[in-house]
C-alpha cells in the first residue's frame, strides 16, 4: 500500500509539472492558415493538464475554413453555429503564451471559446481581424442646406455595394445594411458630442450614390444634419446577425486569467463570460488598431451569472461601440406555476435565449414582477430545458400565496467585483454597469464615457438584467466629462428600471452604495442620481467644471427619490456658473452635511 | 445459473410484449396545446421498447412554445434550431397509432424527428399546419395591356404587409418576400401549362398595392403576362430560410414504417430520410387540404445515403412544390490530399452541409471529378468532422496516382428501391429522381408531373447528387402528359449532369436501365432521352397522343448519346401528326427492332 501511495504522489507531481509545447514544432507558423494544425494540437492535449502552448512572437493567421464548429448560445450575442479557432472545451490548466504575437482572424470566427475549462491563462497576445465587423466612413464633404455628405470608405477594407437603393456592407458571408451607426470625432477619437444629431436613419433606404472610387454620398437621411467634415461615420449593421463573433467567450468555467491580452476588433464583445467562477483580467486592452477608429462591435467585457471574484486591474478599454464592463444576472419571467413545485419559465430577452439559468443546488429568489422585489427564496432541485426560451424549474418549496406575475433570480451565482486602476474612455455608452449581490469595489479608475459613468440598474421588464446590489464601494476614481452624449447622464446612476406597469414595492431595491473621494470633471455639474436605494453615502467628492464640452445646465447635481439612510457630506463643487443642487423626494433618514458650493432643494 | 437464465428469458419475453398507452391518460386531448404533455410522455418511455401510443381519433393541437429544441442539420433543407413535436431519439419499436386523427401544428415546428431510432411505425394520422409555409393568391382580375393583376389573398390565412414597397409574408417568425412563385391552374389543380410565362420576378421590389381588404394588386412584374383570372399564384419565399420545417425527418435509423399517414403541408419536404436502413411507406399521402391548392413547400419524399430497401407502395403524392421522390447519395469534393491516406473534403452543396458522409467501415469510391467516373475503391477507417462543410477522411488505401480533381462517394449506403402502385400528379417538377447503385423497380404507377417523369441523373458539380445506377426496371407505368411545364421534358431522362468543365470519360456512367411496357399519353411525343448509359432497353411501350395540352413538336421521341448495348423494340406510337423519331449519336451496339410509327434518324 505504501509504495502504491508513493507512486500516486509521484505521478500527481509529474502531472502538475508544466509541459511547454513550442507550437512551431507542430506546423504552426506565421504566413499560413494555422487553424487546422492548431485544432489538431489542442485535440492531442485532450485532458492533459499543466500544458503551455508557446507561440514564438509573430503574426499568426487563422482562417475559418477548417475551424471547429459548434452551435452555441452566447449571451448578449446572436446564437448560432460558431467556428472556433481556440476551442478549449474541458481543458485544464492550459496556458496560451503569445509572447507579444498577433492572432489575425479571417472570416466569421470566434477566436476563443472556453467551456467547462479550468485554470486557463491567456497571455501576451493581440486578437484582430483582417476584415472588420463594422465599417468606417470618413466625411470629406458636407452640404448642410442640401442635407448631403460625401464619405471616403476604402472598399478593400470595408467592401460594400448599392443594392436596390440600399447601401450594403459585406460582413463575411452576409450583406448588412447601415443599421446601427454613430459619428466619431476626429480630435477626441471618441463619439462626437451630441452624436445623435448626425445619426443616419439606417434602417430605411437612403438616397445613396458612389461619386467615385472609395466614395459614398448620402443624402437626406441624417437626423438633424450631416456630420462635420473630418468626423467618421461608423456603421455596424442590424440584429439579429450583428453580434455573431465575440473575441473571447467563456462559460461554465473556473479560475481563468487573461493577462496582457489586446482585442482590436470583434463581431460582438471583446469578452463575454457566463456562469464562471473566478476570473481575473490584468492588463487587458480593448482598443482599435492603428487603421481604425473603433474597436469592438459591443461591450469590451460582459459577465452574466458568474460567482467568486471578477478582478479587473490595469486594463484599458477604449473605442468600443458599447460599455466597458457589465456584471449582472438574469431575471426570468414565470409563464405558469405547474403545481408540484414546478415553474414553467420563459427567457424573455432574445439575447439571453439559451442561458443556463440555474442547476440543481442553486438558491433562487421568486420575485413579484410588479415591484421587482423578492417574495421568497428556495433551492433548485431540478431543471428541465425545453428549448432555448423555456425551461421547467423544480424547487424545494413555494410560498403559500404566489404573486400574480412572477419571475425568478439566481442567488447563488452573484460574483464579487474588483475594478481597479483601469482606464475607460472614448467609447459609446457607459463605463461600468453592475448589478450583483456580491461585494463591489470600483477604485482608482479613469472613467470618461459618453453616457453614464457607472450605472447600477436592474430591471425586470426590458433587458431582464438582475439584480439589486447590496454592497458597492466607488472611491478615488477620476470621471472626465461623463455624459457627452449630451442628454441627462450622471457619473453614478443607481435605480431600477421600471416600466409603466411596475411600481415601487414595500422595500427599497438597492442597498449600501458608497460614492466617495471621487473627482469629477464635468461640463454639466452632475454627480449622483439614485432611486430606491437604502444606504447611500455620497462623501468627499470633488466636482470641477470642465469646458471641454459646451456648458449644460439641465438636471440636478444630486437627485434622490424613494431612498433611505442617505448621507451627503464633504463634497465640493467649483467653477460652475449655475446652481449645484441636491434634490430629494420621498426620501427618509437623510443627512446632508457640509458640501461646499452645493444648494439643497426640496 | 439455470434459474437466472430462465429469469432473463422471462424478462426478455415481457419486454418484447407490446404495451399500449392511451395518450388521453397522460393529459393529451383535443382542444389544447399538447406539446408539453407529449414530450413528457415520450421521455417517460425512454428506451422501453414495444410501446404503442394510441391517439383516440380527434384533432390534436401542437404549439411550438414548449417543444423540444435541437440544432439540426437536415439535408436538402435549411439547417438550424428545430422545435420538434415528436422527438423520437434512440427510441425502439414504438408505434404512433393515430386512428385517423389530425395532428395540427402551430408555428415553425418539425412534427416528427427520428434519430438513431429503430422499429418505429407511424400510422393512421394526418399532419397539417394552422398557418402554411406558402401563400396562395387567387387572380380575380387582370389587365394584359397594363401588365397588372389583382389577387384575392385571405389575410388571416396568409398574413402579409407592404414594407418599403415590398410585399412581405409572415412565415411564423420571419417576413419573407414573394421569392419563389408559381401559378396553378383552376381546372387541373396542377401547375398551369407553361407556368413560367406568368412568373413574378419576386426577388426585386414590385409595384404592389392593396386595393381593398384581402386584395393585392401587382403591376409590371410578370415574366410575360399576368396570370389568367381564376388561377392561383403560389408564393413561397427565399433561401436560406424557406426550408426550415419538414413534416418528418428520419436519420441514422432502421426499419421504419409509415402507413396511412397524410401530410397536408410542410415548410420543406413531407419526408426527408438520411442514412437509414429499410423504410417502408404504405398508403402515405401528400396532398393539400381542402382550403389550399398546394401541399408541401418541397418534395413529397426524399432519401439521401440510405441502404437496405426503400419500399413505396399505394401512395398518392400530389400538389407538392417539388418532386414526389428523390433517392440519391452525395458526391463530396476533395479539397486536398493531406498524405497518410487522409483527404480533406468539403461538402459543396449548401443543403448538404452537416451530412454524415460516411462512418468507419464504409466502402467509398474515389472519383475523377473531370469525368465523374470512379478511379478506385477503399474503406473508411476514420472520419473527423471539422465543421458542417468540412471533414477529414482517413481510408485504408489510396491509388498511386491521384486524379487532379477528386471527389468521394459512399458505396455502402446505396439502397434498393421499390416504387409500386403509386399516384404522382399535379405537382411542380418531376415524379421520380433516382440515383442509387441498388436494385430499382418502378412499376404500376400513375405518373403525371410537370417536368420529367423519371430523372436518372447524378452529377458532380451542381447538386452533387450521386450516383450512377446499375439496375433499374421501369415497367407497366402510365405516364400522363409528362412535361407540361412545356420545355423539352421526357417520361425518362437518364444522363449525368455535366458542366462545361466536365467531359465523358472512358466508360459509361449509368448501367442497365429497362423501360418496358409503359403507356405514355403525351402532347409532345417524347419517350426517352439517354446519355452515357451502358445497357438500355426500351421495349414494348405505347406512346399515345393526348390533346390535353397544346401540341408540341420540339425534340426527338428517343434521343441517345454516348450509349452502349441498346435495344429499342416493340414500341408503338399513335395519334401524332409529327414524326416520331429515334436519334442516336456516338452510340455502340444498338439494336432497333420493330417500333410501330417510329422513324430512325442518324
Amino acid at each position: 500500500m505504501k509504495s502504491l501511495l508513493a507512486c500516486t504522489v509521484i505521478l500527481g507531481a509529474l502531472a502538475a509539472q508544466a509541459r511547454i509545447i513550442n507550437v512551431s514544432d507542430h506546423g504552426i507558423a506565421p504566413g499560413k492558415d494555422n487553424t487546422f494544425a492548431l485544432n489538431r494540437l489542442l485535440e492531442s492535449i485532450g485532458n492533459e493538464s499543466g500544458v503551455t502552448l508557446n507561440f514564438p512572437k509573430g503574426t499568426y493567421d487563422f482562417h475559418q475554413d477548417n475551424a471547429a464548429e459548434v452551435y452555441r448560445a452566447v449571451s448578449n450575442h446572436d446564437n448560432g453555429l460558431k467556428r472556433i479557432i481556440f476551442p478549449l472545451f474541458d481543458h485544464k490548466d492550459i496556458t496560451i503564451e503569445g509572447n507579444g504575437s498577433l492572432f489575425l482572424m479571417h472570416g466569421r470566427v470566434v477566436p476563443f471559446t472556453l467551456e467547462r475549462a479550468s485554470g486557463i491563462t491567456l497571455k501576451n497576445f493581440s486578437i484582430d481581424w483582417e476584415q472588420s465587423f463594422h465599417a468606417e466612413l470618413k466625411c470629406i464633404e458636407r452640404d448642410i442646406a442640401k442635407q448631403s455628405a460625401v464619405f471616403e470608405c476604402d472598399e478593400t477594407l470595408y467592401p460594400n455595394k448599392i443594392d436596390n437603393g440600399m447601401l450594403m456592407f459585406d460582413r463575411m458571408g452576409q450583406w448588412d445594411p447601415i443599421g446601427a451607426n454613430m459619428v466619431w470625432d476626429k480630435d477626441t477619437h471618441a463619439p462626437i458630442y451630441n452624436t445623435d444629431r448626425y445619426a443616419v436613419q439606417g434602417w430605411k433606404p437612403n438616397k445613396v450614390s458612389k461619386p467615385g472610387k472609395n466614395k459614398i454620398k448620402l443624402e437626406k437621411c441624417f437626423k438633424k444634419e450631416p456630420p462635420p467634415v473630418g468626423s467618421t461615420l461608423v456603421v455596424y449593421g442590424v440584429h439579429p446577425t450583428s453580434r455573431l463573433c465575440p473575441a473571447i467567450h467563456i462559460t461554465n468555467s473556473k479560475n481563468v486569467k487573461i493577462e496582457n491580452v489586446t482585442v482590436h476588433d470583434a463581431g460582438g464583445m471583446g469578452l463575454i463570460v457566463e456562469r464562471t467562477e473566478n476570473i481575473e483580467l490584468d492588463g487587458m486592452k480593448v482598443t482599435s488598431n492603428s487603421q481604425r477608429v473603433v474597436s469592438t462591435r459591443a461591450d469590451a467585457t460582459h459577465f452574466i451569472g458568474c460567482k467568486g471574484l471578477i478582478k479587473v486591474e490595469n486594463c484599458v478599454f477604449e473605442h468600443m461601440l458599447d460599455d466597458a464592463i457589465n456584471v449582472h444576472g438574469a431575471y426570468v419571467p414565470v409563464v405558469e406555476y405547474l403545481g408540484n413545485n414546478q415553474f414553467l419559465c420563459n427567457i424573455s430577452h432574445f439575447q439571453q435565449w439559451g442561458l443556463i439559468f440555474a442547476e440543481p443546488g442553486d438558491r433562487i429568489a421568486l420575485m413579484d414582477r410588479s415591484t421587482v422585489l423578492p417574495v421568497s427564496e428556495t433551492t433548485v432541485t431540478d431543471i428541465k430545458i425545453l428549448n432555448e426560451h423555456r425551461f421547467v424549474l423544480t424547487v424545494a418549496g413555494v410560498p403559500e400565496k404566489l404573486p400574480e406575475i412572477m419571475s425568478v433570480e439566481n442567488l447563488t451565482w452573484n460574483p464579487d467585483l474588483e475594478f481597479r486602476n483601469n482606464i475607460v474612455r472614448e467609447n459609446r455608452a457607459r463605463s461600468i454597469l453592475v448589478t450583483t449581490k456580491g461585494k463591489v469595489i470600483i477604485e482608482n479608475n479613469y472613467l470618461s464615457s459618453q453616457m453614464h459613468g457607472i450605472l447600477i440598474e436592474g430591471d425586470n421588464n426590458k433587458w431582464y438584467e438582475s439584480g439589486a446590489v447590496q454592497d458597492v464601494m466607488i472611491r478615488n476614481n477620476e470621471f472626465v466629462n461623463p455624459g457627452y452624449a449630451r442628454d441627462n447622464r450622471y457619473p453614478l446612476l443607481a435605480s431600477p428600471l421600471f416600466t409603466k406597469d411596475q411600481r415601487m414595492g414595500e422595500g427599497r431595491y438597492h442597498r449600501n452604495i458608497t460614492f466617495e473621494n471621487n473627482t469629477v470633471r464635468s461640463f454639466n455639474g452632475h454627480l449622483v442620481e439614485a432611486r430606491s436605494v437604502d444606504g447611500l453615502k455620497i462623501l468627499n467628492n470633488k466636482l470641477i467644471y470642465s469646458d471641454d464640452y459646451p456648458k449644460a445646465e439641465e438636471g440636478e447635481t444630486i437627485e434622490l427619490e424613494y431612498c433611505n439612510n442617505v448621507e451627503i457630506s464633504g463634497n465640493s463643487a467649483s467653477g460652475f456658473d449655475h446652481p449645484i443642487t441636491i434634490k430629494t423626494e420621498d426620501t427618509e433618514n437623510l443627512t446632508i452635511g457640509k458640501n461646499k458650493g452645493f444648494t439643497a432643494k426640496k
